[in-house]
């Protein structure tokens, strides 16, 4: 469509357009996977889901603008930049990385904290972009290096950072119950559907598009499995871990971003996907635990699992195929540079932003705090209210009730009893 | 898309249908925000949502079949009317008017009379379509005007006449809980991520149909934005107000609908967008409070607020970039026109639709009933039961429990037990 | 779009693409509907939600691998079989006839026993479609038959063999609560929205595409309209049935599929929308009943009243319209062909699947375990424990507290306190 469309645009007088692909459609394909997906998936917990939904929402709405920013400084060489369809698909992009560092302190930053790391990390981002794709002319279609790798290890950075050690056996809110893990299934299922898109959607012909999209479905249809397996394998009793299923169900979208506009066939994206699956399940069983206790890196949403370790595998796959097709040596390099350039910017600009977030000027939680929605929106005690008045509303009388309500709220909620207007 | 699939059609026997670049892709993109979005955003209530997402289901299927047959009537002249991809876009808007009046009186009608109102109410918004598009020759391709802005003032009509003095203080059914408003978040982001499609979903060139695209997605973005700021700014110790978040984001889009094909920049529609944030808070904050109690309008949703003064915006800034770009007056009266005629034959229209729906024999919920699915559908009483079953499954036996729960459900729902079959 | 993009892919050395009118966007429709659409129509019962959208996503990612490649050993005549778009939707399709099974014999199975169900249902639902459409050369572009009433009666014959009579009575945990009602609604709304493209997503030509479009669009409206009408008609004092309301909108998208593109008028989609609806409703208050009691098949989801019934209609549909046009008689009896082979292998391959099933190596649930997500999965007991804190936090100390909330959780949920890692 794009094609047809770009091309009537050509030489048009009202803005100058380059030659694109990507389509609408994969545009809002995009768009889904960024405020649907990546909202839901992190509604996971039980009094946070407020402020996963919305604070993604949140970022994201200002990460597209400054995004778009960016990358136009970046990329329009001084002249007035153009706002074409793949710029949008780019500006979405370059949200998702910080989507990703987002999960890493989901619970434990303040929202003026999470702009400053939107504002400081896409500069970043788009800065180390500009280098694998410009400079080291590496291939990344889906953008497994560039944004997951980097997302989750600049994410682990500030995590570093901001360690609270108060909070090493753990807190009773970082837990989910049956009904938010349903509504991360939400988010979860639609980053799943549309991963597809999100790999194919920066392609620059047909074919690669082509190649992308079959590629990651088959890629995500064989990390599924294998999560399954792993997950009923490595819990107790053979039971399956919710918390697997949801992350580690997209870690074939992950891994075959790299390698999926090349010439492989799906039998080789089959194989990516399934180790990713698997590794992702290992990643939740071992990593994560290991991570918190010895490096003092606590990662709320496992974000490693899902996008560190799979955009690392993501990058050695397209090295590992290159070798196998035997082509130009200077590609494998530039991978790998890709790859260890991903990475390093990742690090040492989330450990400068980790730096940055921890004066303590920016309403950071304390840690009684943390996880819990009602530090920064107006929750209502009326679950609680409605039971209590089900419960005892013949015995005490109304007013009694309320006042009962809202002492049990402030403790429960660390807050007075507020009516939603 | 559409372009190649209808120049392939024309000519063709089996039908005739017009030039139009509106594409299936934009149709279900359109199809989910009025069925998933419009339908999740009013579950918000506690005890209202199955009538929430079920009620807007069914008003919509029988509104776009209306819809498809009032505007052939008006359109076809006589002739069999034609069935393409943009009449299907056209039949979902016209129900989209109905389903903003509907949040307007949600909770407190009938689906008899809400069937009633979509029949007449859609038969207004095609004759007040037709007017400004035909004989005012106004330009208005998000429709807010005549979609936003006739169906918020229609519903604050219909809203006011069938005011219960009795409910002034408030229900204590009219409250959400937390998963309720998370549900409503669903509606709320799918409405958000679908935005620019139906800005560009009936524009009748590519040039325009782009600019609309990218006009609307940074217009949502800075009223996403600037609600935020606005909600944190107003709400008492800077919390964050859920449903500001749920609707104020939108506003953007709504504001920036009448204007998103012109010759602006996105600089432009960021300044609408980011306006309508700001206005939309501001408006729950202050406005529905005074509407409900001063000149005794009570707008469940906020319609006003979402719809209403957006739309409005979106008119007088349409006639703004009309002055700046010193085009020809009478355009700028065409706008003017087709802002009055529909906030004029709404108010009208939804005056003489309340006065028909107060007719006491349409089974209006009793003050006591409203903003509560029992009366409509087959509640179970079993999440009571389960925690009773928990709770004091050990000290009563099973009978003695139900009896208890069947009297406390009764209490509860205002209804007897009644098991799903 | 894919005509343009296939037909710059013809004589592409890299992979040999059939010409084909599907797209990448109906594809991604189709697919939302396989996984979030089929997965939270699934979450209904109360406590089976994690096994209902869980294993509905690891069925459909096993079966679109099995479903790729049985296909392309059919289709494929001994070459080197093709992927592209149309395989892909192809692949999903075959998993949705096992995902309707599914829902027959949903809370009753083990995940071992849906993987082999997946494996022989796929090859025998490969092998009818191959008869139905290579042999019979009959038409049903929406596979009403071939999808729908083949996965209904196959889903049906493995319900019957695996009848449990001790659960004659019912099951405690067989029923929903208000907010597993609501997430259903998720799934049966993202069916609704996208069925046109479902229906039409197999089009040889755009005349088609577009024919099926359009009366898919009016049958599901049409259907919505007679549910609604017909469950207030037969549920006592005229509420509403939220399972009515989550299936039988839905049928009319099945009804039409089979006559979708054929020459009809939108009004003739209506008519068959209307009865489906109609026939759905009539289906779960009677024969849904009678076949537990009478048959001894139990269908947990209905799939009789949804997929079953519809589905014949949509083959006797097809054979009324052909008459009406007084077409040649051989392809009245292909239809019928279609619709006897369909319904046939489908009862003998569920028969035959049935019994491998009841091999007690399977790890079968047992009856007190059906419908409890507890079995396969690590569920939490934090709202119990939540609730607990709550009221009981100030008398007893915290310890006691664990100890008494385990105690109950193993209880209600047959398991020990498992905490979510």
């Amino acid at each position: 469509m794009e094609y047809t469309m770009m091309s009537h645009f050509l030489g048009a007088p009202f803005m100058q357009i380059s030659f694109s692909f990507s389509s609408f459609a994969d545009f809002q394909d995009v768009h889904v996977m960024v405020f649907a997906g990546f909202g839901f998936l992190m509604t996971f917990l039980r009094k946070y889901g407020f402020s996963g939904v919305g604070f993604n929402l949140l970022i994201a709405a200002l990460g597209l603008q400054w995004g778009t920013f960016i990358h136009g400084i970046f990329y329009s060489h001084g002249q007035k930049f153009q706002i074409e369809i793949k710029s949008m698909i780019n500006a979405d992009f370059s949200t998702v990385a910080v989507l990703i560092s987002f999960g890493a302190v989901l619970g434990k930053t303040s929202p003026i904290q999470m702009l400053i790391m939107t504002i400081l990390e896409i500069t970043v981002f788009v800065a180390n972009e500009y280098l694998v794709f410009e400079i080291f002319s590496a291939s990344d279609i889906g953008e497994s290096m560039t944004i997951h790798a980097f997302g989750a290890y600049f994410g682990l950075a500030v995590a570093g950072i901001l360690y609270r050690s108060k909070l090493k056996e753990g807190h009773p809110n970082e837990e989910s119950v049956y009904h938010s893990d349903l509504f991360a299934m939400i988010g979860s299922l639609f980053l799943w559907i549309f991963w597809p898109s999100f790999n194919s959607a920066i392609a620059d012909n047909e074919k690669k598009q082509y190649r992308a999209i079959v590629n990651t479905y088959f890629s995500l249809a064989a990390s599924v499995v294998t999560a399954y397996a792993c997950s009923s394998l490595l819990e107790s009793r053979g039971k399956l871990n919710m918390v697997h299923i949801q992350h580690a169900s997209l870690a074939g979208g992950v891994a075959v971003g790299t390698c999926a506009d090349m010439e492989i066939s799906p039998y080789y994206a089959m194989i990516i996907g399934s180790v990713a699956g698997v590794v992702s399940v290992l990643g939740f069983k071992s990593l994560t635990p290991l991570f918190a206790t010895k490096l003092r890196i606590h990662d709320t949403c496992g974000v490693h699992n899902l996008h560190g370790l799979p955009g690392v595998i993501g990058g050695l796959a397209s090295i590992i195929i290159l070798a196998l097709e035997s082509s130009d040596p200077a590609k494998m390099a530039s991978q790998a540079a890709a790859l260890g350039s991903s990475i390093a910017t990742a690090l040492v600009g989330g450990l400068i932003t980790g730096a940055i977030l921890k004066i303590p000027i920016w309403e950071q939680p304390s840690d009684e705090d943390c996880y819990d929605d009602s530090v920064y929106w107006e929750v209502l005690c009326s679950v609680l209210r409605m039971y209590m008045m089900t419960i005892l509303g013949k015995v005490l009388p109304t007013t009694c009730l309320d006042v009962c309500v809202a002492s049990l709220c402030q403790n429960w909620l660390n807050s007075p009893l507020i009516e939603r207007n």
